[in-house]
Order: C-alpha cells, then structure tokens, then sequence
C-alpha cells in the first residue's frame, strides 16, 4: 500500500476547523488566492508527491548518498524529481513576487511541506532547507545580496544550507569556533572552520549550493553573543549573477546514519571560504533564530507526516491480515478475522490517526499565525498575538509530534506483527527516518526548556495569554459540549501546574529543567485536546446540518475525538505528577556513583 | 566506550536481594556449587562476552548474514567465536550430566544469558534458540531421540531451531498448514510446508542443524488442537550417531530486517523432510510451551540486556561531553560542564537505569523459580507457587521490559543529540536490535492478553496469591519502610484494577483485549516497585551494618529507588485511568470510516 495524500482531511481542517478561507480574506497574499486555485495546487501537490517523490521513498533508504572524492551522489531518480519540481514551478511557491515567487500565503506552502515529508522525508529536506537559508536572506541580507542570490535560489537552481553544529557543539552553539578574518572588501570576509551535521549541505541537484554559516568576527565577544551569520556560495556568483569559480568549502565525508539515507547529511569544512556578512555584527543568534523557528515548524511536520504515514500503512494491514476471530465474527467464510476486529489493534490505529489528524490541526493552526506574522496587512497587535502563539506553540508541536511519532512509527511496526520488522514492508523505516525529528533542530529536551523556561517563565506566563484566551473562549462559547468542559479542567492544571513550577524554581533552578519534558508533553496532549475538541464541534456541526455528503467521515471525527479524551488524555496524570514530585530525586545521585563496572 | 558485564551488580541481586546462596542450599543442582565455583564461571563468562563477543557486535550489524544457494555465512568472526564457546564447554553448562552437561541451575546459565544478549544479541540467539529445542526435546522427546540427539546438542556440535511461524499465520497458530505424512516406519513421518521467520535456521557454525517443528497429522482437528511436534533435523542421523545424507528441508532465503542483522532469519522449506513425532499427536501446542515461556523470560532478558547496554554507553557519553554550564560550575577550567550535570540527561540515564537493575532483579527472581520448577527435590506445592509466580511474571518481564527498552534504548540516543543518530556510535543499534523483542515469542498485546485473561481471569486471581503473599509479607515485615507503605498502595490498586476488569469483561469481553496492554504495563511497574523496594531495604541494611566496602554502591540503589518511586511510578495513574475508560471509545468507529483517502 502506497502512501495517499489525506486530501480530505486537509480540506476539513481548513474549511471546518480553522476558517482558513476567512483568514484569507484578511490581507492581500490571502485575498489572491481563490478557493479553486487552492484545490487545483493541493490535486496537483499531492500527485507530484504520490506519483515521484513516494516511488524514490524505498530505494532513497536501500541505497543512500554516495560520496566519492568531495562529490555527492544522491539516490536514482532523486535528482529527476528534482528537476521536474523545479520545472513545474514548486520551488517559487510563496517566494516573493519581486524575486520570481507566486505569492502564495505561507500557510500553503506548509501544507504541501506535510505531503512531500510523508511521500519522502530525505528528498524534501532539500528544498526544506532552501527554504531556511531564503528566508534568513530574505529578512537578513542586504538588497545587493538579496538581488543576487534570491532569484535563483526562489527559482530551485540554487539550493540553500544552514551550517551551525561544530563537532564540539551542538545544542550549546555558544562554543562554536568558525572564524571570519576581513578582507580588503567591505562585508566580505574568509570564513574558516569545519561544520558538521549539515543536511543537503552537497549533492548533484542544483547549479550552486548557498551556504549560510555561523562564525565569529575577529574580536567577538565570547559565547553566544559573538556569533554572526555569513552566506558562503559553494561556487562565487559573478557580477552578472552568472556561476564563477569555486569557493574554498567542500564536503569532507557524508555521515552513515540509524535514517533518513537518502538527505546527505555533511561534514563541510570552510577553509577560507569567501563569505558575505549578513545581519549585523554578533547578532548572529538572533538572526538565526529566524531560521530556527521556521525549522522547528517543519520538524513538527516530520512528526506528524511520519504518524500518517504509519496510520495509513498499518491501518491497510490491519485490513487485510486475518488473525484469530472476533465475537461475533466479522468474515464467518474465512478461517480467521481481520485484525482491525481486536481492541488492542485499534488502540494502535487510533492512537496513530488521533496524532496524526490532531497533529495536522496544530501545524495547519502554526502556518495560520505564520501567515500573520509576515503579512504587512495586521496590525502591531494583531502580529503579537499571532508571535506569542507561535512562541508557545512551536516548540509543543516540534517536541510533542516528533516524541509521538516515535509511539506511531512503532505501532506501524507493531500492527504488522514480525512482519512490521523486515524492510520489504517498509513500517522500519518510518521509525528509522522519523527517529531524526526528536533530535534536529534541538532535541526534545532543549524544546521543553524553550517553552517552560526561555518562553513562560520568562515572560511570567504572559506568552500563554493569547492562546489561553482562544481556548477559554472556545469553551464558553461551546459550554454544553463534554470535550469543552473537560478541557476546561485540564488547561486549569495546566495553568497551575505551571504556576507551581514557577515557584519552585525560585527555590531551586533544576525544578525547571528537570520538569521540562514532563511539562513539554503534558502541554502537547492539553492542545491536541483543544484541537479535537474544535473538531468535535465542526463535525457535530456538519452532521446536524445534514450537509454532510459523507456523514461516516464526521462521525470517524468524533469517534477519534472521544479515543482521544478517553484513552490518551489519562497520561497527563502521569506527568502530572512526575512534575510535582519534583527534581530532587534526580540530583541526589552522585556522577561517580551510576555504574559500578 | 564498550559494554562491561556489571558483575558487580548481578552479585547483589544474587546475594542480598534474593538470597540464591540460601536457594542453593535446598535443591542437590544447587548444593553442588559453590559460592567460588560461581563466581570464577561468571568471571569467565563475563570475560568471553567482553572479549569475544562484544568486538563482534558491529561488524555483525554492518555485513549481516549473506544467503547463496541454500548456503547461509553468518558474518566475519561469528563461527570462530562459536566455536570458542564450544572448546570452552559453554553450551553444556545447565545441560544434564546423563547426556554431558555439567548440571548447573538454569538460575545461573540465566545470568550467562544476560551477558551474551547485552554483549551480541545476534549471536546469543544461535545458542539460544539451541537451548530451547534441547529443553523441548528432553522434556517431551522419547528416550530413543533424547539419546540420539541430546548429546551432540548439548555440547554445542549441533543447534537447534524452533519452526512455528508459517506467511498465514503468526501469533495465531491454529491456521497452520505444515502437514505429515505417515511412513511404513513407526513414528516416523515426512513433514511438508513452509516456515518463516526461523531464527538461527541455517548458519556455518555447526556440523547439523535439529529443527523442531509444528505440523498437522493426517486427520487432524482443525486449530490448535489438531498440532503435532516434530523433530526434522538438517542431516539425516545413522545408528552410530554420525551425521549421514542431507534431509528434505533447506532454507530458501535469509529476510533483510530492521536489526539483529548477525543472525539468520530464514524462510525454511520442508519438502517430504524425514520427521520423528515428539509427545503426543495433535498435543503439540502443549509441548510447545515449555519452549515458548522459556523463551519468553529469553526476551525478557533481551530488554532488560539493551536497557543496560544503553545505559552504559549514555552514561559514558554524558560524563565526557561538555555542553552548557551548570549552576554551580563543576569544571571550572572548561568552556562548559559535561551534561551529565543537566537533570534532564540525568532524568534519562536514571530511568535507562531503574529499569535495567530493576529488570535484572525480575529475571533474576524468574530464574529462582525456574530452577524450583526443574528440579525433583521440591513438593508439588513449592513447585506449584513457583509455576504460579512464573505464569503471571514471565509475561510481564516479557512484555514490560521489551516495551520499556524502546524507551530506554531511545535514551541511549537521545542523550547523545545528533550523535546518537550516527551510526559508529552504536546507539541506534541498539533501538534496532531491541525492537524485535517486542514482536517475537509473542507480540506484547499477545502478552498482555496471556496476562490478563489467560492466566489471572481465567484463573479468578488464583495464580496471582503466591506473588501477592510474597509481596505482602515483605510489606508487612518493612512496614516502617517508605516504599513498603506506596508499594501497599499500588498493590491494592493493582488487585481492584484486576476485579473491576473481570466485572466489566462479564457485560463484554472486549474489555479484557482492550484493557490488555495498559494492564502488563501497570502490573510491570508494579513488580518493578516491588523488587526496588527490596533493593532499597538491602542497600539499607548493608549501609547499617557497615560492612558495606562500597558505600557508594548501596547509596546509588537508593537514590535510584527514590527516582523510580518518584518519577516513574506516576506513569501507573495513566494506565489505570485508561483501563477505567472502558473499550467502548475503541469499538465505535466503524471499520470503513477509518480513514477517507
């Protein structure tokens, strides 16, 4: 069974949950879409990535990238696909006008992020990253290399990478050790150091790859806030934007890894590489940072993708495999029952689809803000709405749907029983490839300490605001709805869990690190509660009005809302409670005294 | 950083958590050894697993086994190290002296097991599975076949498989379509069908290979009353006992799998194969047991041996790796601390380790029972507590620890960040190794349905008093004890869990199914409590006494204990609201309404 675009259930959460065609009505990139330009992109989206990018998805992760003296070599057909994405136009698709793009609402570029992830997670890496390194450029650099790198990049000629992990630093990017020396050139300098980590960083798809690389100026303050950002051309870009002579930056080795064997993932070692300074001075970071948090969003469709593809391949198992007899019997002519007939078995494909369509809603809700905070249409308040909502909500959606999707991927492989663990069915290298998302674009860890720490407690619970709000509003407005008062309870711990925290790490700062993945999950299942009960209500809706052409469908909605409450929600007791028993408990152990060996 | 045997560690379980120098003193096996006798065999067995098997464990996950013509090379190192186990008498270890075994407790060939799971998973199962069928063959073979098979299997020449898994049929085996066929010769028969997923079923490291085999007579009950066992060995045996002309049965390929690459997973044709019936026609489900929960609590041990390995290998990456500042500093010196310091790695390598020492314990007391149920010089009473104790722990050890080494093995990753997702660090190896023991011997649904229903419904809580007597009695004689007065807690709820599912199960007997699995998790972290509860009490009293040469070694147990009852224990709140919620969120949605692709 191939993996098939959920097309239906992306138009129900923008039409039914989320309003999306009224959100396009509300500034100027929305309003030129209309709503059957949108389908048409979506139908042809998706038959871009069912019929070239799913077919790669297999041999992607047989063979893998080869690298042979500084030179990458990417699967069969993956450099194919690439060349038809960029002669069909994908690349551009909300570029901006004024460097070639079409314009196109941030929102919807991320739904079509989610089918070529699901489809094949190594291949869409490549323009993934692009994507990055164009926006950094984009709301960075200088008009002249604006003028000069963009339009090709936007076009899909060009390739981008971000270049920031050293070997001695990963997380704690205040080590890295890069250098820029000046040059007689203002703003262009030569960058020396060597980066690992760097994801399409080479490979045989595009005429110029473009580097944007962390390093220190000379006489940077150290740690973090002696970092800037450079863009460093594998090939130099003549004055007439033509491809010049190479640049001082190869790729030392490609790393072999648990997934994803069809992205190269390199060593890049600078030596001297001519590089062009982007932002301003040491402000590197936050620049950066830009790029971050884009980054974060689509690894939290990583997650997700990864959950529905799962679903859909276990869920055609679970069809077809017959094994033992279900009470009454389903297939009284056949020796034994589907297995979808056990309980145990729909646990499993509830479990998936409740992640995966829940985490749909959460991604489709992030583009949605996304869309507001790069619009000049909103105003000042409005932006810091949608910012505080990102704030909150990028880290829960790349810690939660990618530590879910290592439970997803899992139960693909366990609804298949022994067969799940041979390669030929191909539920393995969901986990392997997904694997990746709980640790990219910092780890799990590093997400719960952004949220609780560097997001809520620092702003004294403040970022929370506008979501809270959304959400209490949803629940007086559907006040009779079951889901809607039970989620007025969880977000009221919620609420007070963190309050709890809050004073506990002024008695003791570990409280906040210790708590932050309990915290991080605990925070991700209260959301996807909110989203399921948005869900609960459109689908009562649609049914009531008797609209419904398929009526099975909404009811499916709120048979997956009512799993949900009723057997995924319990586990926010659990961490619950493992947060208010508190930190101690974790720092009474001496480092000398962990293994006895 | 390589797997050291944590000798250590196994000695307090033996002698200050379960007294098995006591144990030894009640059964003539065990009064045979003493205490240095055991202690120079660990040391021994620790060695060749440190040295010969360790080394080997890469090389076996990066080249596999190859398949050619029927021919099956296990990779470079594997038979040399095989045969070294054989020079050195290791595979006769527990075998009876009648046939040339050395007739030591099977409590202490356990441990061995543990150590060459932890050191070489793949390779442990090639004498692993010999076990078994050896095990199956003297306890329900004729005298004829014991004589003539017994001995060259004992000492390691020849191995055995165990054939169940046909393409139609996995964990229900009633649908099997193996058949025999009767020859002029009395018990004699020639076996035809096709097997899968025969681990160790073709290999170059010994001179025949003896396959037990699941097949229907002529006439047969359909299902699994109509199941005969065979004995089909490779190479037909003479009168003499030397190894003759090739048998009707071949191997037809080797299948390409997620992990354990080292060992041979082998779809095995019988084609007419010369077959000798093994106990009673169509009794062979029942035979097959003794087989089947021996190699459950194998499993366990599985889990539990990457746990630890995991643990290790964490532990040592995060004492060296430097990322981020502690509060205080603990290396003054540095650019920043080893993140061993952070309490949310710490939160990590405390759980990878609670569950390990915790897992040894379980198997460790499994392996206590074990040696009860073998030997003749128990009552029939003693021997029934201990089958009692063994029907409901082996598959919690099966199922709990399987399940908790995905996380912990995940750990082993996440610790490491990027790192751990490349491959010559070894971690994901060990999620990829550890992912089967979840599917084979029994899914963990499987598990958890033998739990639950099979065993402790079917019995009405009968077979659970001999393990809550025992859990009782150390509560009451610890009753100042901290976690003997949680444990008292958990324990009842566990026993109310256990009624309120047998009641909802008379109204509909999906409950059982669907409660299946968060019951074996509740119930594992439950025993797990359990036996940290004793190991506290021991830590405690060896710190009173002050005999204690290693303080720190018995500080470190209670620590940990405080972790698991603090930070783990919570999880049980999850499971048992979950079960409360009842299956019927889980029915409701109708089959075709799954998904709208």
């Amino acid at each position: 069974m191939n993996y098939k675009v959920p097309l239906k259930d992306m138009s129900f959460v923008a039409n039914e949950v989320l309003d999306m065609p009224g959100h396009y009505q509300t500034f100027t990139r929305g309003k030129a879409v209309d709503q059957d330009t949108l389908e048409a992109i979506y139908s042809e989206a998706a038959k871009f990535c069912e019929n070239e990018l799913e077919p790669l998805n297999k041999i992607g992760d047989e063979v893998g990238c080869k690298f042979d003296g500084g030179v990458v070599t990417t699967p069969p057909g993956f450099k194919e696909a690439y060349t038809s994405f960029v002669e069909n136009g994908w690349p551009s698709l909300c570029g901006p006008a004024e460097y070639g793009g079409q314009d196109m609402p941030e929102s919807v570029g991320l739904v079509f992020m989610e089918m070529m992830i699901a489809a094949n997670h190594s291949w869409s890496m490549y323009p993934g990253l692009s994507l990055g390194a164009v926006k950094t450029i984009k709301t960075h650099a200088s008009k002249e290399l604006k003028d000069r790198f963009m339009p090709p990049m936007i076009a899909g000629n060009w390739t981008g990478t971000m270049c920031l992990t050293e070997p001695h630093c990963g997380s704690d990017l205040g080590l890295l050790k890069t250098y820029a020396e000046e040059t007689d050139e203002d703003g262009v300098y030569k960058i020396t150091g060597s980066k690992i980590f760097i994801s399409s960083g080479e490979h045989d798809f595009a005429d110029n790859i473009v580097h944007i690389v962390l390093a220190r100026l000379p006489d940077a303050p150290v740690g973090i806030k002696g970092i800037s950002l450079f863009l460093v051309p594998k090939f130099n870009v003549n004055d007439d934007g033509s491809v010049g002579d190479r640049n001082a930056v190869a790729c030392g080795s490609i790393e072999e890894k648990m997934g994803i064997h069809g992205n190269s993932t390199c060593v890049m070692n600078f030596d001297g590489a001519k590089g062009y300074l982007i932002s301003e001075p040491h402000k590197g970071m936050r620049a950066m940072f830009t790029f971050i948090n884009e980054s974060r969003l689509g690894v939290a469709m990583h997650g997700q993708a990864h959950s529905e593809v799962s679903f859909q391949k276990s869920l055609a198992y679970a069809r077809d495999r017959l094994q033992f007899r279900a009470h009454p019997r389903k297939l009284e002519d056949k020796p034994a029952d589907p297995i979808i007939v056990h309980p145990d078995v729909r646990r499993m494909l509830l479990t998936q689809k409740a992640l995966s369509e829940g985490g749909r809603m959460l991604n489709m809700f992030c583009g949605k803000q996304v869309d507001i905070t790069l619009s000049p249409d909103f105003s000042d308040d409005e932006k810091e709405v949608a910012e505080s909502m990102l704030a909150v909500l990028t880290p829960i959606a790349k810690g939660f749907l990618s530590e879910t999707s290592l439970e997803t991927t899992n139960y693909g492989i366990q609804v298949l029983g022994g067969h799940g663990f041979i390669k030929e069915w191909g539920m393995e290298q969901e986990v392997r490839d997904a694997r990746i998302s709980q640790l990219y674009e910092g780890t799990t860890g590093i997400q719960g300490l952004d949220l609780l720490g560097r997001k809520i407690l620092k702003s004294r619970g403040k970022v929370m605001k506008p979501l809270m709000s959304q959400v209490q509003a949803f629940i007086k407005e559907n006040r009779r709805n079951k889901y809607a008062k039970q989620l007025k309870g969880y977000v009221g711990t919620w609420e007070s869990l963190t309050r709890s925290i809050g004073f506990s790490a002024m008695r003791n700062l570990d409280e906040v690190n210790g708590a932050a993945v309990d915290y991080l999950m605990f925070a991700g299942y209260v959301t996807l509660a909110y989203f399921w009960a948005e869900a609960a209500v459109a689908s009562e809706a649609a049914i009531k009005n008797g609209g419904a052409q398929e009526e099975g469908f909404y009811k499916a909605k709120l048979a997956t809302a009512e799993f949900y409450y009723q057997r995924i929600m319990p586990r926010v007791l659990a961490h619950e409670a493992a947060i208010k028993n508190g930190v101690d408990s974790m720092m009474e152990l001496d480092e000398a005294q962990f293994a006895y060996l």
